[in-house]
């Protein structure tokens, strides 16, 4: 239980999940778990792999896990924190992203123990009739208890009928799949609990839901997302995965320790005091968080190649003082205007930098000289 | 114009008909004609018979006319004029329903000149990728633009997502038959709007709508319904129609000559006149429009059978003093309480009656000689 409550935000109902687990234990018969991802972008990032560290703990303990790929749910968006409908994909488009999905989802899932499902199987078959039935089985008022949709209403921002069907859509996954345990953001609130609603229409045990807090990119502001450039791909290189982790603020740090390693609560808040009490250096530990997170996604070498070896640009050249932001640091680079050790230097990132050397920036007419402490 | 027009309560847009009209007159295409029925109910009544009526129209000027059953649509209920979701039906249902308005129809339409098409062909089609992207093209706002909805939502009424889905859907019909003209009441304003909107969408002309008055049932308030019980089934033997007919009071009488006969509003103008300055008794006009509807539905032979020969025997009992109510005497009736002359009498429509004859009836105590006049 500890491990697969931790980091979990909420739990409906909160006692439920203890006891399925038991009575799966009982009666040797694993529990099902689904986490549905729609193909709407072509990678995965580290915000979904907060859900896909948590199918594996589920695996860990036996359960049978369902990486749901969401290629129908991927034709209408989920409206989900949007004030916006999103721009429709193509089914090419879905079909691409789903296949990078199902290579990239096996960098944390033991390929031999999952079930890979695309939502097209009983989606396609529900045809004229099925989707009449299934948006039978809620009401406008319903869905306007939805904040986003309620919002949206309110402030006069149009919904598409298409999105109200999404949160059905996905409860009648949870009735195919017959899902026990469903995870998700606490943002997905709304379209989960219709999995429970619909379950119980179709005879089923309603599943519980699991959710995961949402987990912040860069800017440590917004929900990462490939849309904002905020995010970290897992194909990303092990240099860049480094380097942009080095770029969080301290706060967010513990909560990517908690969402985004195996280390237990316990261990975390230890060194959370530690760092409080100065008797560990934050920069310390945020370097064993890059170093771990990049190990999970490429291996431990790349990752001893990446830490400390790693320093991004603009943020440099910015801070350094020779650009007036990161952005113009980038703008700089990219027009061939900066020099290091006075020779042109084109790339976002420096390499081989080494604890007490130093190196000479060059941005127009203004140069520095940074020292590498040690 | 003047017999496509006659009856039309709006055409929208309202000059855009007689264009149309001429351009096909020029090219020698035929315009193709739509009204849609959904077989909700097991029988076609004078209701339905407004637009076939008008369908008729068209096919006799050389258009090609299309009977649509909605057999797909009839699955979700048209939501026009309900201020309750309706319980769907089965296919099964649908489809016997669907047999009977087929076999009705050619009671008036030409059954070589018509297009019987059931809008399953390319609504089972559509998939679940196609109805997404057709539930794409409104928004809810523009759903809750439409009045029945509005009121609805505004009462706390339930709607049901799949009641939105409706106008969509009917629009959509409209695209896939290429349509230049749709029928319908004056209460499917919005429904008929939708195929205009997703005809544009589709690079298609927009269709014309010709909307026709709403036909009240035989209480002369509420729209005709089988299910409100004030209807008049084509399916009726011709005495019972003719009966029902001669029930209806004299101001419905002329909207009926309107809609159900094919007299030009010049020649009701005329009649009109005459029996509002008592040249023209309005019983004599009511038996010549019931023998007229009589006569399209059954026979000649059958309407002067029907014609003068036909009381309704609990309005009888009711207006001679014998019962409380037409209800109580239909009951009494049942209860074989009544006799005619002396002898037990249990039909609820009194046949060969005479104009100068006479007839004695007995409900319980009472009994009264009823004259019929010439």
């Amino acid at each position: 239980m500890d491990l697969i409550t931790k980091g979990a935000a909420e739990i409906i109902p909160s006692e439920a999940l203890r006891e399925r687990v038991a009575k799966s234990a009982a009666s040797g018969v694993p529990m099902r778990i689904k986490a549905g991802f729609d193909p709407t972008a072509p990678d995965l990032h580290l915000g979904h792999t907060v859900l896909i560290r948590k199918l594996r703990h589920f695996q860990q303990l036996g359960h049978t896990v369902i990486f749901l790929i969401g290629d129908a749910t991927a034709l209408i968006g989920d409206p989900t924190g949007r004030n916006v409908t999103r721009k429709p994909l193509t089914r090419e488009e879905i079909g691409r992203n789903a296949e990078t999905y199902k290579e990239q989802v096996f960098k944390i899932l033991d390929p031999g123990k999952t079930e890979v499902r695309y939502n097209s199987e009983w989606l396609d078959e529900l045809g004229f009739e099925g989707m009449i039935r299934l948006a039978a089985k809620a009401t406008l008022s319903q869905m306007l208890e939805r904040d986003e949709f309620h919002k949206r209403f309110q402030e006069e921002q149009p919904i598409s009928v298409h999105e109200m069907l999404y949160p059905l859509v996905q409860g009648y996954d949870s009735v195919m799949l017959k899902c026990d345990v469903e995870l998700g953001g606490t943002d997905q609130k709304f379209n989960l609990m219709r999995g429970r609603d619909l379950q119980r229409d179709a005879g089923q045990p309603p599943q519980i839901i699991l959710m995961t807090p949402i987990l912040e990119g860069l800017d440590g502001v917004q929900k990462m997302s490939k849309s904002l450039g905020n995010a970290i791909g897992i194909h990303e290189p092990a240099g860049e995965m480094y380097g942009k982790l080095m770029s969080i603020s301290d706060d967010l740090m513990w909560k990517y320790y908690t969402l985004l390693t195996d280390l237990r609560g316990s261990e975390i808040d230890a060194m959370r005091d530690e760092v409080s009490h100065g008797g560990l250096h934050p920069m310390k530990v945020k370097k064993d968080l890059a170093w771990s997170i990049v190990r999970d996604f490429h291996s431990a070498t790349d990752a001893d190649a990446a830490d400390g070896v790693v320093v991004r640009l603009p943020k440099l050249l910015h801070l350094a003082g020779l650009a007036s932001s990161a952005g113009e640091a980038t703008r700089k680079i990219g027009e061939n205007a900066v020099s290091m050790d006075g020779e042109k230097y084109a790339d976002k990132v420096l390499r081989g930098v080494k604890a007490g050397g130093s190196v000479a920036l060059r941005l127009g007419k203004k140069s520095v000289r940074v020292d590498w402490v040690k």
